[in-house]
């Protein structure tokens, strides 16, 4: 099977770990304006040997036929990648949000309609392991009926580069970082979102640029469940680890929570409290590529890629104009076969 | 001085332990439909050997004339009971909410202006040691400028009076308990609200009647930091302690977090991580009376009373009818002097 990645600024090294679990994928082209960074990734690859690397994206493209294609570029760039791999029938493993308007997710939507593509997107948190214990958890009704869900994604900003401090191209912080939060919110609890409203803002300091160093979402499940997610870009260099993740789910039986650099999961119920401990899950380059031989479709299907971005761009107009906004059922990018 | 108790219902232990503490203060009524609750708590005050029980509350006002009243009895019946105190002119203890809709609130406000009473609330949590604390930490600049808020506040339910369980009577969750955390949060940061949502539902369970077992809020503070509190009733009883509040407020400069059971602040700044204790505050019902005999406003003044319960009323209605509300600035309940 052959690989190509355009742009290295997401999660690329699960995909790279991916392939050399799957063992029989090979590099075939690398893109990213940071054409040094490109061929220093080519480099460290020992599946890329015959591989290219290119500054400019659609070169890869006109030089060679990837069976799937990891898009990992800046966020602003990547309708045109998607509708480009779309057109060829490329597979696509894209970092989130899929696009930045509401507008170029419907021409994407369409696109992907009429295409033989497969895509998923790297929520990575799908995998991680603590994440899947939790919607088990809950899956088998360990704390009843969700009634609340509270999460925080909390990050140090540090150096970043200049694209995430532009709108445009990056399309803000609840759509980058907050579909993380909501997308997991959804999946851990089996449940859609029905209204959302959220309030972000800029300290003006000047590293941010344009985007948001907080944000704060609210938004309703469809069984009437009540959710929080929070986001900032304010934590201390000098905290004690880079991220400070939260995740509360309390049900009408139980509260089942885990943060950041806990060993287990918390749950409280009329039991008393256990700590229950999580296991390793499947890598998502492996599950899509397995999906992609005829195995059963990835826990992050091109109708959550779709349905999770449009809920985001929602929540940014929701906080961009101070409103709150009702959300529509999921809408299948493709018919039921 | 003489003190009345209508109700007892809320916080009455401050009160008790306040008067004990002045040494002069003379329990001279107290009135609770539960006639027999009434005349056991009589019996436990020593400074009540003249005081009468009373299962009218309006029998309190027939009987005696007392210098400051504490009102704990259903939120639906506050009103009555508050413009009765306005119009004798007998200073006021109240719980919270003041009122249970806005149009008495408006009822109370003129009232109030006309009245020679001086008006205080039962939010506690600004009389408890941390969050005194946390203040402090704010307004010196620890954290910088206020980022982002949230809060929780997590209980058992277990056997709650059946006034509880009644929109009616009680309010509401978001009123009776979500006051508790918007009132903190403007306390400790110092600012106001621009604009509040909310959600919040019942998950079916007979005991909570009409009223919700869980709520979220979102609301925007006035210099764009965004806030969200979070309710619930849903804490197992085997949970190892009755509440599990929760405070996290992050700044451009640090972020400084308390939770439930935790005898230290957690201060990150870019100093590193700081541990910072916490001392006694002064009694809520001393600090009250106090002023009341020429000494400085109490940390929780008419104005804030007012404020936070139109605050929680709106957000109520926010819930309610699932919509953003733009919040107007506090109006002052008299005329500065």
């Amino acid at each position: 099977m052959k690989l190509a990645l355009l742009g290295l600024k997401g999660h690329v090294t699960a995909i790279v770990a991916g392939a050399k679990l799957l063992g029989d994928v090979e590099v075939v082209a690398v893109s990213d304006n940071n054409l040094k960074a490109a061929e220093a990734f080519l480099k460290r690859l020992p599946q890329s040997h015959a591989a290219q690397a290119y500054a400019e994206w659609r070169h890869v493209l006109e030089h060679t036929l990837p069976d799937v294609c990891c898009v990992a570029d800046e966020s602003g760039m990547r309708l045109e990648q998607l509708l480009a791999l779309l057109e060829r029938g490329v597979h696509i493993i894209s970092e989130k949000p899929l696009v930045t308007t509401l507008a170029d997710l419907e021409r994407l939507r369409a696109a992907f309609a009429k295409s033989k593509s497969q895509l998923t997107m790297l929520l990575e948190l799908r995998h991680q392991p603590k994440y899947a214990r939790v919607r088990e958890i809950i899956q088998r009704g360990g704390i009843g009926t969700v009634s609340q869900v509270a999460t925080q994604k909390s990050y140090k900003w540090g150096e970043r580069p200049a694209w995430l401090q532009s709108r445009a191209r990056l399309g803000g912080t609840i759509p980058y970082i907050g579909i993380h939060s909501l997308d997991i919110i959804r999946w851990v609890t089996g449940l859609d979102f029905t209204h959302v409203a959220a309030f972000h803002g800029r300290s003006g300091r000047p590293e941010f640029g344009e985007t948001e160093d907080q944000a704060s979402i609210l938004a309703e499940l469809s069984n009437g469940a009540s959710v929080t997610a929070r986001l900032d870009y304010l934590r201390p260099v000098q905290a004690a680890t880079h991220g400070d993740d939260r995740l509360r789910v309390t049900g009408t039986k139980g509260v089942v929570e885990v943060n950041e650099g806990d060993d287990a999961i918390t749950l409280v119920t009329e039991a008393g409290t256990e700590r229950i401990p999580f296991e390793t899950t499947e890598n998502i380059f492996v599950e899509f590529v397995k999906f992609l031989r005829g195995g059963r479709p990835p826990r992050i299907t091109a109708d959550d890629s779709f349905y999770i971005t449009e809920v985001v761009l929602r929540a940014r107009e929701a906080a961009d104009e101070k409103k709150l906004i009702a959300l529509p059922p999921l809408r299948p990018v493709r018919a039921a076969k």
